[in-house]
């Protein structure tokens, strides 16, 4: 558990932070949705802030007056138990409220949280206000992501900044890490804030397995695309094979070949292609028919959380051979927070680690993080196993 | 044929008013495309400059210094001789250019036909620069109508402004106009511009008809509403039945039922509806829907042509019976230019008349306006015939 | 008017012929249902047969028992009117009734009327028969074009029969038959049968023009193929361009490149084409480009009615400039028969002529078929104007 | 492994009752197929035969001569390695090869195995054989249940036979099964023929548990609708809840209410619910529902094969929570019949168990079948766990 102290200074510097993201946009880029995926930063703004409206303020704060009921409406996400939700193909067709309407909430909020602060000493509502940060800091992975998307789909591919750094190599030779036959321990256990989804710390049992220390780099899915990896349906699941054929996919999103070169997309811009840093933006199914290419395959969640303390990691989230599914005792919680992780427990994918989007201290060991096996707008990743 | 100096100020009247437009609205609200029908306010801006740019500037204006080469391809739309058009679907997802980088071109375009105009005396780009007028015109039209579906569509329904005036009451009794059977002429025949679908005057045979020299009103509307009139499949074209139910419509375009009364959204925001003003917003099928409940008909464009001097017309764009095609003789433009309606003729239904957002001087007995059957953000409306 | 026996003897022949169309098939090919615009023969068997028992012998015929309930369900075609339609594309599944249950039923119903045809005298009833037995021709056109669309889009290419001939050679110099300007007379004006979409005779007024008196052959077609008439966006409207590109087309309906050479798809099985032959199955929009590529256009409706004695027709259905209206004063009939024509009196093209699969008899000078500009299943061909 | 002789014997017993399954049936019904999930019997006539001619025939006996050659293009269903697959969409629309032809195909085919099998000794081709015979009752299961929803989707809701028996009561007390916290081995380890997914026998480390020695029966099940199950977004996955709401699903698959009273379509045709039946024809989406709403949940695969020699099991197939994953060290086989699981396995549930459409000998406590979680057409069921 968090002091409070500490914990109300972790809520002020997670609200500043979020719109230093912010910073380097125009007004304009706020506001589109390239696809379903991407939410505009707009909403992320508002949608971070509902949160602590929503439930902290409108049901524990006194006297606490509404900023504008229409927002309820406007910034929920998935929430069914709270009421109606937007449909989300819709979130890039509102205009309204302005973006400087929209951080007047901000602040608006951010000030109520921090009034009704020292007035309350409870340890519900410590954990209301813990869970609201996390939620916020993972909607600060998704805005960079998500920024990323919708400036990397432009036609003129204009710059971010400078920050953060894609390009971290793993500068050491490539071993594989053996781990013995066993039963292990998995799950969170220590005192640290952790999600519904990592709880229930249990015994799995592990057969030998090797495990790469190093991430698959843009260098070796090169060679995968020069041997016509994308063309040979023998790598792939059948569901893969036809998201490879229905949507074209014959390299990593934001991939360009330029008068014969390998370019990206980077947050700084159209950068020629750096073969020695780890490869991203790949969905599982690449990830997959990578890894059968090589022989390998890729690591089950817990095998990697076993393996991992023998490697560095946090730079790409890591995608599993793991289904994402309730640990043994899984109890989801009551109410519309229950709603925040159960019920996505079909059809995802677990991938674990962290990216150079992961705001700080926002991951850890046991971390959980989730997606449909055709997703590559994140900063996805991959490492083999055998 | 307008003389020069009255075309240059033609010319910085229609650049004028384009932006005068655009003047009530938030930069978000330049930006987004909630249906394909629909663009970006920021994106009119573009267009209409580049049309300029590409057919007067480039090819006739030595030493013209291009703005932005990427500009072409963002700002083209349907023209395919110019180069591959970008996917109308994908407008709302321009962030950038920015609308104050539009802005930016768009002074410096005007600017340099200005400078051009004084060095040119060719009746040719007289003739380019005036059809370059007329487009911007017709996009003032379509940037009002884009802006009332963008703002009103958002569960906010913000007030765009005062103006323009929707709600005109005909206020004088309904009487049926006989016009005799016999040979008529149909087309333009004066020095007025006019486009290419207008040209080839020629002769039509019309039967004996009448025609309402009133619009059919929101209060007539309603009594076919309350008659049942969109769950009667008899009123309605087969293909209309079925745009019907796929789409449930039950009402007009912006028409919302709110704790039992029928408001509207407008320019000036909500509101009830006003029984006497001119039903708008309806589709064709709609309009012949409720023309077959009455037992009537809508006009053919030849017989609305043909009478129109009787009646006062100009508020309500009004659906015909006639299908969009050409005219005896039609020929279409070489190039580019040629793409301006011919490749329309074909699913498209005319419309005559004008309405509160065209802008002045941009209609005529003799325009023919055409959409398909199931448009309805234009201000639609519906003149009945027997 | 057709006198009463020879009525009887007209029904009884028209029941017939549709049952020798369907004496190649196998069982297998009465039930499948490619694409939605096709039928399953055994559905045009019952539904043929629907429309006496519905419109003539549960409404007149006493003590008529209903043969099986169910069928008014499965045979109905978008008579809204007589209750709940099938869906379409549905057709396709209903393996029951089988076959011979509907030929039961053919021949229950068939003998009913003939036994019920002895006791009416009444011009009504004549009426409501004679339209039946036309319903009925007219599916017998249908049948014949779909089943050449089953079995020529089975991987086995099977034939049907040695009939109809589809290759009709017009062995004659093309020329150009001149029209002068005009008032013209246009409509169904003798005591034959016909359709109330080609009553109400009217005047129209024509230019000068000149139509074909041959009917555009495949080798000219191919000319156009070779001179790159699919990939030039210039021929087509805006539609059509679509068209071709979302369905990759690049020749008729039914021509396949089989080791460097055209062949197509005929009743008798894959021949090369005939370069002499006149082309068929092509949509509106093919026919369109063709005519915009020889610097011709397509006749209207009401020029091709009006020179139409000068040229033999009847191998194909010629496509039109004029969309499919109503003729001036037309009025659609009361109830399920008023559905007939009238409803689909939007964004359809109409067509003139007949062709090798229309029964004798039954098209005539006036006759106006009509199809969605992109349909090609039909045995439909082109004949220029200027 | 089998001995020879019996070998020959089981290829023939399993030959001669995939025949007996049709017998039922009209010609017709050989035919459609009402959705992609669904294959027409006669295809699955082909695409058995078409396995032995295409893995045993063609490669290995000398002389054989292809039935057809055009066959290999329309039975083969998804492997990939073999030719260019048929869509199998198109399978509905196939009217030939007719349903006697394919007769014919696997009389012959059935014939030249017989005659090859007396000239080889070969183990190799003895597991050929074996392999082609499991998938050839695999087939059987899908045959029953596709002419299942072919039947039961037909309005006229016509009997298939008094066979198979789908209501078989479990009559005794519910009960919990407790099993013990510890490490259990899990996957194949006898003679008996068994899938590569099977294989690879080892530990997994099982936390307490106890599962129902019943399944959940039609009457427990309607207690759920009653209580609104279907309406309450907090029971479903967020997958599951769109799945319901797009496609309005208020019961399970056959389930139809007649004046007011809940029937189902069994292969005798419509019947009243049995109360007392074990539920079937429900999604893995509703099984959850269920669960949730029970304060349980659905057993893992793993839990399910520990516990299942303490219940008797066979009449449905159990959804369990499991994702279809490999076991470790799943190794896929080379070539074509490398196809036949490994590149299933994602975005796919795993079931337990077998059905009432089981062929005899066809499943073991180790048999994985996997369907995605929206399917319903199989004889699906649901046991429950805490």
């Amino acid at each position: 558990m968090v002091l409070s102290d500490t914990l109300l200074d972790f809520f002020l510097e997670t609200r500043n932070r979020t719109e230093s993201i912010c910073k380097p946009l125009e007004i304009e880029d706020y506001v589109v949705q390239p696809i379903v995926d991407v939410s505009p930063p707009k909403w992320h703004l508002g949608h971070t802030t509902w949160f602590f409206e929503e439930f902290i303020l409108k049901p524990h704060a006194e006297n606490y007056k509404i900023f504008d009921p229409d927002f309820s409406f406007v910034f929920n996400s998935y929430y069914e138990t709270v009421g109606k939700r937007v449909i989300r193909t819709d979130r890039g067709n509102l205009s309204r409220p302005s973006v400087q309407r929209i951080y007047e909430y901000r602040h608006y909020v951010t000030d109520a949280v921090k009034t009704f602060f020292d007035k309350w000493g409870n340890q519900e509502i410590n954990d209301l206000l813990e869970i609201g940060i996390h939620h916020e800091k993972q909607h600060q992975e998704l805005l960079l992501t998500d920024i990323k998307y919708i400036l990397g789909n432009n036609p003129l591919f204009p710059k971010y900044a400078d920050f953060p750094v894609e390009h971290m190599i793993e500068n050491r030779p490539g071993e594989w890490m053996a781990v013995e036959e066993g039963v292990y321990e998995i799950g969170h256990n220590s005192e640290v804030f952790c999600y519904d989804n990592e709880l229930g710390r249990h015994k799995v049992y592990l057969q030998p397995y090797c495990i790469s220390n190093k991430l698959v780099t843009n260098g070796e899915f090169m060679e995968f695309m020069e041997a016509g990896g994308y063309q040979r349906f023998d790598l792939w699941h059948s569901d893969g094979w036809d998201w490879v054929n229905q949507n074209n996919i014959c390299a990593p999103l934001y991939w360009h070949k330029i008068d014969g070169q390998w370019h990206y997309y980077t947050f700084k811009g159209l950068q020629k292609i750096d073969l020695q840093t780890p490869l991203t933006h790949i969905s599982y199914y690449e990830a997959f028919a990578y890894a059968q290419w090589k022989g390998c395959r890729l690591p089950t969640e817990f095998e990697w959380e076993t393996a991992q303390p023998q490697f560095p990691w946090g730079k790409r989230w890591e995608w599993t051979e793991s289904a994402y599914l309730p640990y043994p005792n899984y109890k989801k919680a009551d109410g519309a927070l229950g709603e925040y992780n159960g019920k996505f427990m079909v059809n995802q994918k677990v991938l674990r680690g962290g990216s150079i989007a992961t705001p700080t201290k926002h991951t850890r060991p046991t971390y959980r993080n989730f997606f449909q096996p055709s997703l590559r707008w994140q900063f996805t990743g991959l490492r083999l196993a055998k």
